[in-house]
Formats: structure tokens, sequence, C-alpha cells
């Protein structure tokens, strides 16, 4: 069984919120902090220390510490990094799980450093769920100081669930290029679906998604979802199909131009994802305008 | 200068038409024929003989006939070439110049070939104004005929606008390829307007082309008539980007899949026309479902 | 339990050979026949009923004949359904399983069904191990046998991994809409660890593959496999990339283009297989051309 | 008739030797400095006043002086600029003419306004032969100013080859957006060829660029490169399709990137780039290792 721990887990998010829940269920103990105080509260009738403020936090633990940073990637993150290096001691530790650029996480790693404190740059994976019931986790840092993590991972991951990826950066670039395949992957289904959509045959594509899941070389999790997306709603007619985005892709891409890697599919997956989001485009009037200038070929007028 | 010829030519639409008057201002004497009767008219005042039916066409003509065909591709020019191989005879050429498939100019070669007519098939590149007042030609079909056709060509072409390619299908395959890299560096036009019209700038469009028109490298017609675009619409505010297509980008592609040959350009090309066809898409639907499923990210419900 | 069932399989490669071994296990009788006698043999040790011929086959089973046809794809499908249907009687059901195209199967249905044979179209996934332990079958035909012929999938597939798609052609159609997808999964996989291996760090891609394929949102059977390759070979040193297709990919991007549906990925998955057969391009001469034409800029001389 | 201007040239390689040439001829006093003294010489023999030193150059300037800095992008770009806004005098003028990152020109007028410098950014087409006999020139920067160093624009650039394309930044963003237009359609093109090469058709290259480029909708200057390219060599065995690129390609997909833009095209241009400067891919071996691992499909061994 895995050893048990003390940690603070700032940032209760939908992500940190079922960490913690998880991490109380294996027996870990957890003080939890958010700015949401309903969050703390709630979590604190379940078992946790509650933290109001990260300073309190900080005080509830005893060294070396370890704290948890799970809040929205980018400036906050920055903002509860640089609190927590000032509050911390040499030989502390911070997790820090966010979507955050693996570029960000080797700039952290070295202010944390220059303090005496263990920075990990841990990328999660499996959402929600995967969190509250086990998850999927890439964890870069100080090699030596990973087994004293360790014993969280084994609790949080699914059996074989977690990988300690080497030195700083290194997990979150992993979980970055994981993203990366699963636009591709996502896409990839999406189109499928759409061939069938528009076939000649009159699919049931929930019973299609569920034959793809059993057997099939293409089975998965995402082909699973698929199918739970159609049981609830059969032609999808509810809603829009605006792709938003979150960042890793467009990172998996920018790095893959950096390092001449050839990505035509993670790239177009990301590209039709922005092209959801116009309804109509600038490229498509100026090919639209050639083609009546050279051809004479009508044109759709706007309205 | 060029051997004076006499021809017939079938179908009057916006390209026969004018290629009937380009032939007639060169001093070819054109029997002209189509089912509008009002454009047989009109070129009977111009100069050409009127012909009301095909058989009239064939009977005006004296043996070896040439016989230009200029119709909308498919059915119905399978039709006129069926009637033609019935009335003329061994010994007479027909000049098949639509938007064909090279497998059909192959097949109706071969049919012609029984009866011993000499099919040419011709790709006429350059739009109306090509058409009108010197355009692109690329023909294909038996090189001992060729020197018979030719002089129409030194007459309806640009300069150096005309090319024998070689046996039968060479002619349309070349002019295939020609839109499918149409289709490319159409896209690549549009995608970089695009690019300044969600930049920082405030450039004017026009000027843009124009500049991009005059001792720059991508310089060419397409540009001028980019500049001619944006000079008629500063922002095409009046059109929509509705890319329609008229099969040879298709037909590019198709090839390109058989020939496994790489164009990821042109396909692409292909593949963003197709989806300014719709407002929405189903593959969307199916990304933004299961973002929704795995993250618990928000979809933009239908109206 | 299913019903057992007495049925012929044409064609004992590497998947008919297994689907046989699957029958016989779960109690279904089989008389299986191969150009190859010593498959056929050594299947009968197996305890399936030997036939040498096709006749033989036919004549070893009692109306109404169920029989299953898994040779290679193409020409000897269509030949080996020929003899059956000038062999078999009415009522007698025929099962396709091969790699056909949906057109192919459409045609082969209405030549079965003028003489009154029941044509299933049968797509099947899972590779060898689902053919041996249960795999993925999707099967078009006649909704009113359909229910003669599902013990025989109950037995074969693995819990939920079947699917009667509807009319005839929609199980072929199905199929290679699954295949466009693997084409595109595998893609994504691909260039994720291509990323990988140009970045600055130093991953175990064996270990990498495990932690995807345990609670990550991209894991499923092609991650799986993708450790087991990894394990066998931990940077794939011994195999060149060159990316073989065997025609489902091909067929989707073509029926895409038919439909006009957007399958950007699953096009550029196939267009870099195709590129990945050559070790030099022509396209890339013309764009090394025309940069040293333009700009002066240097090319790399031929060998 | 234009008027003629003093001016200091800070860099003769390709591009500036060229543009010092060409402003000579038109009567412009050119003050011409580079590390290279050779270069400087044979300047100074066609009628430019030399510098073998910045210092010496500004010099031999009058204020307002102009400097027009023509130097391999980058860092060296950054130090000259650096010298320059040191020695130079407030109501100077600098003109970028180099392949610069619009957002290093945006910081580089930045610096020189803290100094009262007027910098433009310039962005410079048409090749080596542009420079030398009529090129294309888009140009940001203060617009007051823009009067005093338009003469020399009238005279470098074929006619209507110059725009003021609005604040600074303006000038070069428009030329990586011209660049990665050029790559769209340079890629397009040489796909056409590729296709050509591949087909059952016998064609000759420089016929069909030529044909292509007279009276077609795709003529323009590349068709013409092209024509040239292959009128030297036939097939262009000599060189391999290695395809390098400077930059902007890439730039314009980031910047796409960051703006949402499309461009498919674009980007597929750019990573076909990347794929060419490999004889084999690692994303390629892990899909042939995929495809071995579930079908059993042979691998091409590496040698």
């Amino acid at each position: 069984m895995a050893q048990k721990l003390k940690l603070g887990m700032i940032g209760l998010g939908k992500m940190g919120y079922n960490l913690t829940l998880n991490l109380l269920e294996h027996g870990h103990s957890v003080v939890a902090n958010d700015v949401n105080e309903q969050a703390v509260k709630e979590l604190a009738e379940k078992g946790a220390v509650p933290a109001l403020r990260i300073e309190e936090l900080v005080q509830k633990l005893e060294t070396p510490r370890i704290v948890w940073v799970m809040v929205p990637a980018g400036n906050i993150t920055d903002s509860v990094i640089k609190q927590l290096v000032d509050l911390l001691s040499p030989g502390d530790i911070i997790i820090e799980g966010g979507n955050s650029h693996y570029k960000d996480s080797l700039s952290r790693a070295e202010t944390c450093k220059a303090k005496g404190i263990h920075f990990f740059d841990c990328g999660t994976s499996g959402g929600m769920e995967g969190a509250r019931h086990g998850g999927c986790f890439m964890i870069g840092g100080d090699k030596e100081v990973w087994p004293t993590i360790e014993p969280l991972f084994q609790d949080l991951a699914v059996e074989q669930g977690y990988l300690y990826t080497g030195e700083s950066g290194s997990g979150h670039f992993l979980k970055m290029v994981h993203n990366g395949i699963e636009y591709g992957m996502m896409q990839a289904i999406a189109e499928g679906f759409e061939v069938l959509d528009k076939s000649r045959f009159d699919y049931d594509y929930e019973a299609v998604a569920r034959v793809f899941g059993h057997g099939s070389v293409i089975r998965g999790w995402l082909i699973e979802l698929t199918e739970r997306a159609f049981a609830k709603d059969p032609k999808l007619e509810s809603i829009k199909g605006v792709m938003q985005s979150s960042g890793e892709g467009k990172w998996t891409v920018e790095e893959a131009l950096d390092l001449q890697a050839n990505v035509p599919v993670i790239a177009l997956s990301l590209l039709m994802r922005y092209r959801s989001l116009e309804s109509d485009t600038f490229h498509g009037k100026v090919v639209a305008a050639l083609r009546n200038e050279f051809g004479g070929h009508a044109v759709v007028k706007a309205d």
C-alpha cells in the first residue's frame, strides 16, 4: 500500500476538487485552498483541512511541505507560484498540475531552484472523471525528490497511469503532445461520422460508436465518449459544431514548427477548429471573387 | 500569317461565343450552332454562318470537316459527339474544347477512331477574356493531323499560348492539372488576405493586390484579378465566402490518389471549398460533444 | 447461449483461418476451403470439414446454406462469388467478409438477389487477434434474413462487438469509414511521437505509450499496440518509415470527395503514406528549383 | 522625374549590392558599406562612395541622413541598428530592408523613436533581379516622413511596385504574408508537375510551363521561372527535392495561429518543406509498426 502523505491543494475547480476527493479517499491528508470559499467549505466537510488563504495553507503543512497547484493556467499560476516561493522553505515541493506551457514550467523550475524549492510539472489527463476516480499523470522534475511524491500518484492514477518523465518541463511537454494527439484523434473520429452523415445509408450513430468501441482497431475512450454523446442526442441536433480549443493543440503545432517535425494531421485539426468559429470567411470571399473575375462564375450575395 | 480555315462551332455559351468572335476577327469562317437560337442569330450578324441544327452545320462544311465542340461538359458533350460520329465522314476532325475529364476524352477518341474520325481534346484556359482576345490551349490527339488544325490556335491563343501535348487525353489531363494548380494558388492568395484581414494593421487590399502585382515574386494574372475584385468592393462585403467548384480540382485530387502523388495543397484547397458550402458541420458537432464529455467544456447550443 | 450453425468458409488466410478456429471453438460446424490445401488440412485436424473445391464445400452444406467468403478483396472475391451464385440455391446465404469496396458489395448483392440468394457484406475489424479471440463486425444485408446468421456473430464478436447496419453495402461502407478514422488516429499518434523524438527531452517511448494507455483521454487499443511495438524495438531502429496502405483510406477520401464531406485529417494521413513511399519527390525538385531561380538559394545536387 | 537623394547602404550582399547599382543608375548618391571590403571596392568603382566602417558611412552623409540597412536578418540587423541609433541624430532616417520579423521591426521602431530617429520597415520582393532592375517594396513607418524617402522607391520599384503600407511593422508584416502566399503558390505548381510526372503521359515540362505562362489563368512570374528551370534541366535530374526555407513561411503560419486565421495551404506547404529535409521519418516508423501489430502487415527493414 502506498505511503500516506500530507499536502496542500491550491485550486479547487473542476480538476482540483476531484483530485482532493480522490486523495482524501485514499487516506492522504489535504489542506485545501481556493479563492472560492464555498469549495473550501464543501471539501472541509468531506475531510480536508480548510485554508482560506495561501499563507494559512503553508502554515498548516509541516516541512518538507508538498503543495499541489491546480489553478487555471497562465497568470494565476504565475502569481500563486510567486507567492509560494516567498512562503515556502528550501526543501519544500511544488507540484504544478495545470495545463501549463512547458517553457513556463522550465522558468518556474528555475525560480524555485534558486530558492531551494523542488518544482514538479505534472501533466494531467483523463478529464474530471480521471481526477476523481483514477487519471493519468506525467511528471517532470528532480529525480532524487521524485520518490517523495510518488505515493500520491500511486493512489491518484489508474494502474500504470503515471510516469516520471525526466527533467523539468518534460511532464508538461508530454501532456502537450498527448493533447496534440487527442486533437488529431478527435478530428479523425468526427470526420468519419461526417462521412456517415452525408452517406446514402441511415446509420444509428450511437450503435455505430458502440460497435466501434468493442473489438475494433479504433476502440478506446474517445470512441466510448462518442457513444455517450450520441446516447444523449442521437444526431447532435441540440448543439452547434463550434470547436473551441484551450491552447495545447496550438502549442503542439508551434513546437513542431520549431522542431521541423511533421504534424499535418494535428495542424489541420487545429485549423478546422479555428474555421468552426466563423460562419463566413474572408478567404472564401477572395476565392469566390476570383472565380467570378476569371470565369464569370456566380457569387452568393451577402444578406 | 496563319492559314485561314473553315470550321463548325457547336455551343455558343460564354466560351464558344467568344471563341467564335475571336475566330471571325482573325479571318476564319465559322458555321455556328447552338440550341439557343438567339446566340446563333447574333453571331450570324457578326459574320458567322448560322446553323440551327447540327445536321445543317455538318452539311455547310466541306470535307475534311473541322468541328469544334464547346458545350457544357458531361452528358451533353457525349450526346453531341455521338451525333457527330454519325454525321461525319472518315478524315473529319472533332475538337472537343470543354472541361471534360481526360478519361472521357480517351473513350471519345476511341469511338471516333473506330469511324476514322480524328478527335482532339483541347483544354482551354484564360477565362472568357482569353477566349475573346487570346487564351491558352492544350491540345492532345493524332500527331499527323495536328498541323491541319494548328492555324486555328495560332490565331486564338496569345503568343506561345498553345501546345500540342501528345496523344489523346493529354490535353484535357494537362488542363485538369492546370486547374488543380489554380485551386492551390487561389487558396494561397486568399489565405494571405485572411491573415491581413485579421491582423492589427489596416491595409487597403486593392493597393496591396496592386503592389503584389508589380515586381513581386507572386505577381501574375490571379493577383491582377484580386486587385480588380477589391477595386469593385474594397472589403468584399457584398459577397459571401461560398466557394463553388466545377469538378477539375476534384479530378486532380482523385487522379493524384490513383497515382500516389502528393497533393496536400490542392487537396486542402478543394476541402476548404466544400467546407465553405456549409454554415455548420457534423464533424464540428462531434468534436464539440467530445470536449464536453471528457472535459466538461461548454458547447454552443443550436438555435 | 447462441444457436450453433453449420457454414462454409472459403478463404483460410490470416483472417479466415482465425475465424474458422474461433467458430469451431464456439461449437459451430465449418466446412473449410482454400486453394492452399495445407491450410485446409490443418483446419481439418482441428475439427473443420475439409473441402478442396468450392463445389465440394457447397455439397457438404444443407440448404439453406451459409457460406462465408473471406478471400483477398478484388478479382478473387468476384470470381468466388460468381462460382457460388452458380452453385447455390435460392434461399442460401453468402457472407462476404473481406475488405471490399461497398460499391462492389452493392453490385454483388444485386447479382445474388437475381438468383434468390441472400448477400451480406460484413466489415471485419480487430485484426488477426480479433478474428481469433473476438472481433468487431458490421453487417449489411437483408433485414429479414439477418436473424438466421446473427448467432455466428454472437460467438465471433466481443460483447457488443457486432452490428446489423442496414441495407446492403452499409456494412462495408461503415468498415471503410472505420479504417479512414484509423488512418487519422494512427497518423495523429505517430506525429505525437515524432514531436517527442525531435524534442530536447529524452523519453522512454514504451513507458510513454504505457502511461498514455492508462487513464488518459487517448487511451485505446492503438496506444496499447504502440506500447507493444516500442517494447520490441525501443526506438524502432530496425524498420523504415514506409507506410503502405491497402485501399480503404483511399476509398474513404474518394467517397468524401463525392459527398463533399470534410476529411482533411484522413486525406492528409493518406497523402503522408504516399509520401513515405518515395525517397525523393518531383514536387520537391520543382520548389527547390524555383527558390534557386528567384532568390539564388542553393540547391542540393543529386548524387 | 523622381528627386535624387543621397543615402547610405549598409550590407552589400545579393540584395544590397543590386539595390545599390539600381540606385546609382537612377542618379542617387550612395555611400556603400559592408564587412566585405571587396564588395565596397567594386561598388566604389561603379560610382558609390566607399565606407569601410559604419561610422565613416554616417560621417559621409548630411543630416537628415538616410541609411538603408540590408544585412541578413536577425542578430546582425540588431547590432547594426544599435550602432546606428548611437551614431545618428534626431531626424535621421533608417530604412530596414531585410527579411525581418515584423515584431522585431516594431521594437526597433520603438528604439529609434526614443532617439528621434525615423524607422521604416521595408519588405522587398522580386528577388535579385528585382533589386537590380525593378522590384516590389512594401514600406511601413512614419507617414509624415514617408514623402522624404518615396523618391527612392519611385526609381527602385517597377511601376506601381511600391506601397506605403501604414504604421511601423506593416511593411514587414505584408512581406511576410507575401511570402506565405508564395509558399502556397510554389507548392501548388510543384504538386501539379508531380501529378504530370506520375501520369501516363509524356509531357515536355518546359513546354508545359511555357504554355501555362501564356494566356492561362495561372500565368505569372513563378510559372515563368518554372519554364526557366526546366529549360536548364528538363527533368530536374541534377537536383534533389530538398526544400529549404528561410523563415517567413513559418512566421506566417505562427501569426495565423495567433490570429486564428485559416491557412491550411500555407501550413501544408511549410510542413512539406520540413518533410523534404528527411530521408526517413519517425512518424512513418510508428505507423508502419502499428500496421504490423494489428494486421501483421509487412514492414520494410532498415538497412
